[in-house]
């Protein structure tokens, strides 16, 4: 099956090829040798995939598309303010090549041409030679590849360019450019004349809609402030004299260029770049604009038709109670937990965090009376935050912390720009915590609170095998027999005492220390305290499932299974009372998982 | 803890509440007796939250606020068409109360007075006498609750509207209003004088931000096209001659009114409603503007900053293997099934489905070759699906079909408007299925993919003991005994065999028809088949844990726990056989139960 938007381009194109209206810019005697037939249209989506039909490859001049990035580009690297200073932002009303500037003697918008000469000049008069070439490498970062200059189109823009020159004086007088104009006005007409596809619009609308992550490189470019602002300007001013109605109607921030190219960006869901040289009377591409139509009218695209649901962000909200870490406790630190099960509570979250998603996550913190003195967010299906949604889980956090509670975010590595943005905002949050997996942020929850209530390790003393669960109920005379059967073992921590896949011929009894059971991978199944066993499967099971190894000194009683058969030949009565035990302690453990699963599909 | 937005308004509240500056509208009398220090905030979730500070409770008139609704209830109830053939979309660069008309002899738009009174107009010539009741009503059903007219605000509007009556005679002139100028004025006036306070114009705002739906109530009262046009409208046109500045700096669609009220919408996030009455000299009130500044530079909430990631929708995504439904199977057809472990593919989704996100889940399905022959969608954690989605879902679904994939919905029922919205787009996919249970439609499934390969179901046939897991192992002498201790029961299809939370006192061996274990809640933990023990956790557990219904006509043998002490009395090695059996059947369900908890974990 071919994806439906792979299809729906396909007919796009298809369909629109048919139409031959339009005429082909001929202000350039460069650009009108351009081929009218030539029509493609590219898709990037936020996770960078990139659909394409038609020619998509074909390269052409950008022309007014770099008014938007360079745009972009002016606030990134003079400062809003400057900028800002500069150049207004309202609607011109007039031709995109008119002469006119607002009350202010400054030029109305950036997406006018006096406008795009003004940042032209400030990315020139601010750091002199080579601005041109800081502009190239922008939107080739932005493309994800390589850009060129067609020097044939760069020399006539500049041999026809009178009128840009009569701007470019104009704003000189009004000193909203300094310097040498011709220099100003060469890095214009060159950032006009840079090559591009269809393919590598739509990489860069789709930078734009994906809050100026390149999403096939993965490169950050811009900053969300210069995102937005392009993108304002693009709504309002972007497709020439047409802007009213192409908010209301179409709705995705977009620019037009002579070139035939339009570029379009729906912020959050993808970038689009079209190509086909006729245009209409405003100066767009033909069959970019019909493209551009049939793609909001169908799909319902328009920039501000958002839906959402705060709700579906928390995935799990519980109490640590039952269902704990993997770490197994001995009996009276259980039972300190159970005592104190709604010390612990775990929110799991999911998707990206916004404003609205971490302010529904704040309500339900606000809304109980906090018994919970340890609160785990994981974070590990989080990809990503906004600077706002940062800033608000920031202030709760902060919040909590006034109230005592302590807040360990889990599913997260100290490292990650995740961590980073929640940090930035928390920097007063002393007691936050990071843990890379959940199950080591509730261990060390469990921890804190056993402590808090007095529970103690007990590590090297021995323990007795009356106090393993497996021996429960048998007589002092059946527990001397196993322990007469057995043998007693010490290992060094770090040592492996059992062998995943090898033959499952005994079982343990752990005495003092501590062991973890892991998978090859490394993965940790539980770590068991003295008075459990392990290798107790080998009663039920030919084989071992798992590795076990010493994280401590540890001793323990080896019992083999063939010493176990003959005990129970001989007791029959403690035979059945240890599968018995067996049964329960699986029945427990099966108890835990079911109630994870519950708990995990719940929500 | 209070949340942190709460903190943020009382904030915002104490700081703006010293700012004396702007003046009441005094252009109508009664308006200008309003006090100029009440100074209302709220803010409305879309999940219904309602925060509000100050004067949030103190009831005011609606004014031009009144323009943007009205516009959205002319869209949905005259129709796209006529209400655009009247009034354009442009920003008019001209006052609010400007005489003029575009070039077409049309309003500019519908938020100055003369695009409003041609929105009245035609509300009323189309239905005539009720068209201000309708208004109310609408009005009424935004804030949830039911809104009154300030007869004296009313009153003095219509004495002193002089200017209106001109623009409203001028566009009788060009036929844009027909009939009755005095009945449509009437109309304009009273909708201008609706009484409403900022906690109202929050959930009002807070209904264009949740897609016409009010957050609140949970009524839908818009379709997505008129929220889209009127946000369109109110993000160019809304803050009257400040459009450009509004959108690139402020960046929320809003709308104020001279009676000293804000709304702002921004879309998928919130609602925020303002009141005080001085205004700036736009027009705007200014302790409002001072407010959406503050929250959207606060938290950068301009309506173009979004992020977002597709990849989180997918929250799982397996083959049907090892752990599938909880309906136990014989081993024969369980064989079928592993056998055929890739012909069931489950993904389970979750958050409001978008176009990018259903477009992301299209390429998964189209990435492989389709080997799975059931594809389960699972929606349980969808809350929503926006039209974009849908259609796409719909296309990508037939799609499906057409390479012989039978797609089963599941977690909605169908009566559900999530599940309405998806088969409005696959009405042609015969095959798509619902139901309401992952578990229901994994079973139907695997019911398909056993039929398919020759497995049949023997439930009326007795099965004998021996075939009993449980069992399993035992000499026939061991059997024969349990036989003889036991007594064979019947049940009709619908009786209750066991009863939660009751003693435990004896197993069961199913030997023909089907049984289910549930939950007094009604959930299924499992069904089971002829060959299968229930309540054989008696040998370990005091109490039962859950229900078992008789699911057709079942015939089994009961066997009282006492009758089982006195057999592994007197048959040690069939004792110990047995415990170890259920230790064996205990360990596969903790494995596949473990296998759900790390395959739920793992996204």
């Amino acid at each position: 099956m071919q994806p439906p938007l792979q299809q729906f381009l396909t007919r796009c194109h298809e369909e629109f090829v048919a139409d031959r209206s339009g005429a082909v810019a001929d202000y350039i005697p460069e650009l009108s040798k351009a081929d009218p037939a030539a029509f493609g249209v590219s898709l990037a989506t936020i996770d960078g995939y990139v659909y394409e039909v038609g020619d998509s490859a074909k390269p052409f001049t950008i022309q007014s598309i770099s008014k938007a990035f360079v745009f972009a580009l002016a606030l990134e690297t003079q400062g809003a303010e400057r900028v800002e200073a500069a150049i207004g932002v309202e609607p011109s009303g007039e031709a995109f090549n008119s002469i006119r500037l607002n009350a202010d003697n400054k030029p109305f918008n950036p997406m006018v041409n006096a406008g795009a000469i003004a940042c032209s000049g400030l990315i020139h008069g601010a750091e002199g030679d080579g601005a041109f070439e800081r502009i190239r490498n922008m939107l080739s970062r932005l493309a994800g590849r390589e850009l060129d200059v067609d020097e044939a189109v760069f020399a006539s823009e500049r041999a026809t360019g009178d009128r840009n020159r009569a701007i470019a004086w104009l704003l000189r007088n009004h000193s909203v450019i300094h310097g040498d104009v011709d220099a100003v006005l060469d890095v214009y007409f060159r950032q006009c004349s840079v090559l591009v596809t269809a393919r590598d619009l739509a990489i860069m609308a789709a930078t734009l809609a994906n809050s100026g992550v390149n999403p096939v490189t993965g490169e950050h470019i811009l900053a969300p402030y210069a995102v937005a602002r392009t993108l304002s300007l693009m709504t309002t001013s972007g497709m020439y004299d047409y802007a009213g109605e192409w908010v209301y109607r179409v709705g995705i921030p977009a620019k037009s260029g002579v070139g035939g190219g339009i570029v379009a960006a729906l912020p959050a869901q993808l970038g689009l770049g079209t190509f086909s040289p006729p245009l209409d009377d405003h100066g767009n591409s033909v069959r970019g604009l019909k493209v551009c139509e049939a793609l909001s009218s169908r799909f319902d695209l328009h920039v501000l038709n958002r839906s959402g649901d705060v709700r579906s962000c928390i995935i799990a909200d519980y109490d640590v109670a039952g269902p704990s870490s993997r770490r197994g406790r001995q009996p009276q630190k259980q039972k300190i937990l159970e005592l104190r099960q709604d010390n612990i509570r775990v929110i799991e979250l999911v998707g990206a965090l916004t404003f609205a998603t971490v302010d529904y996550v704040s309500r339900q913190l606000a809304d109980k009376q906090p018994k919970a003195q340890f609160l785990i967010l994981d974070l590990r299906r989080v990809p990503s935050i906004t600077l706002a949604a940062a800033r608000l889980l920031g202030e709760t956090l902060a919040g909590l912390a006034n109230d005592g509670v302590t807040t360990i975010l889990a599913g997260l590595e100290a490292k990650s720009p995740l961590f980073e943005a929640i940090r930035a905002w928390t920097a007063e949050v002393a007691r936050l915590r990071q843990f890379p997996l959940l199950d080591d942020a509730i261990e060390w929850a469990e921890d804190q609170v056993i402590y808090r209530y007095g529970g103690f390790m007990r590590l090297t003393e021995m323990t007795h095998l009356s106090e393993q669960a497996l021996l429960a109920e048998l007589t002092p005379e059946e527990i001397a027999e196993i322990a007469r059967l057995g043998a007693t073992r010490s290992y060094l921590a770090g040592q492996r005492i059992i062998v995943a896949d090898e033959p499952a011929a005994s079982l343990f009894f752990l005495q003092s220390g501590l062991v973890s059971v892991k998978l090859p991978s490394g993965v940790r199944l539980a770590s068991l305290v003295p008075g459990m066993a392990f290798g107790e499967m080998a009663l039920i099971e030919q084989a071992r499932s798992a590795d076990v190894w010493a994280d401590t000194a540890v001793e323990c009683l080896e019992l083999p299974v063939i010493a176990f058969n003959s005990f129970r030949k001989n007791h029959p009565e403690g035979g059945q009372r240890i599968m018995c035990n067996l049964a329960k302690l699986l029945a427990q453990r099966l108890i835990l998982s079911n109630i994870k699963v519950d708990r995990l599909s719940a929500y």
